[in-house]
């Protein structure tokens, strides 16, 4: 499957902490900065994630803002 | 300025192509994968944006999906 | 590729439109319902999209409202 | 009221499941398919969602990604 | 029509930008405090948006950010 | 910290509730109007919210939307 999304960076799940319905879902990129991205437990489950796991974190470029000092 | 999107990529601008209304900027992350994000004309203006600006990616994490092979 | 996103909707492009930056995807879902995706030209042209594609409208749960009368 | 975002597909609820601040609502559109919304758990209350209700499942074409196979 | 998103600011149109395809809408909330929305050209139209229009600003509580300084 | 994002309200924290994960921040702008932001308990906790609390309310304006009666 191939999708529109922009950004589609590769790394590694470093974590996987559920809430209730929500799981938190750290992955490390290349260059070692981690991402967080908030999910689902059944997509969790459904994906297998776990530590080691290597993934692509995919976001959308109108969901990205630009910060500076 | 302290926010609460969790993701807070520290990078580098590549590229900033503007279009009529919207900008789309290019950061190079650390370990050389690049971000897209589509910010306002007038919010690059403001910000300075140009190739070499020291910056960073901003990404709540509700808006980041995970993508398995 | 499988994502975590809920919703994947199966459907055929039936019109693209594309701005200075931004193409407007409308695809025709089985039961007849129009969903309209705003993308980026380079993600329309990359997908190779253009009416009587078959395709997958690709949204998170969060991004999804509910409305009654 | 009428609202800017592009995407108002009619369906009807199919469940409401509630975690500890967040509700998944399912929603059957015409033609079977189903998109799940994920809302607070007082928005759910307030607009009385169980299943069986007609309701409009409400997305900004900017939250909507297009994947093709 | 009642919707699911939490936040619906009482406002009134101060100006509407339009660009290939996307509007920027600029709404002076009570107190002041000006908020500004990018929705289509068509949307725009169709709610026949111009300076003077009383408006809500609708925006889902997982879309807003908070900052200190 | 500048940051792209059109949107950046001033307010003071009128109320936090926690989830398991996620916690519900209430903040009244000028004006009296109040805006809820839904942000992880982390972000939270490391902005220290509590009642009383001079913020900004941070949204894209591609994450505003204009409804009309």
């Amino acid at each position: 499957m191939k999708i529109s999304a922009r950004n589609q960076l590769d790394g590694k799940v470093v974590e996987v902490k559920k809430g209730a319905t929500t799981a938190h879902v750290r992955v490390e990129l290349a260059g070692g900065q981690v991402v967080t991205a908030a999910i689902t437990n059944e997509s969790a489950d459904e994906l297998g994630l776990a530590p080691g796991k290597t993934v692509k974190a995919v976001i959308k470029s109108s969901d990205v803002m630009i910060a500076t000092d």
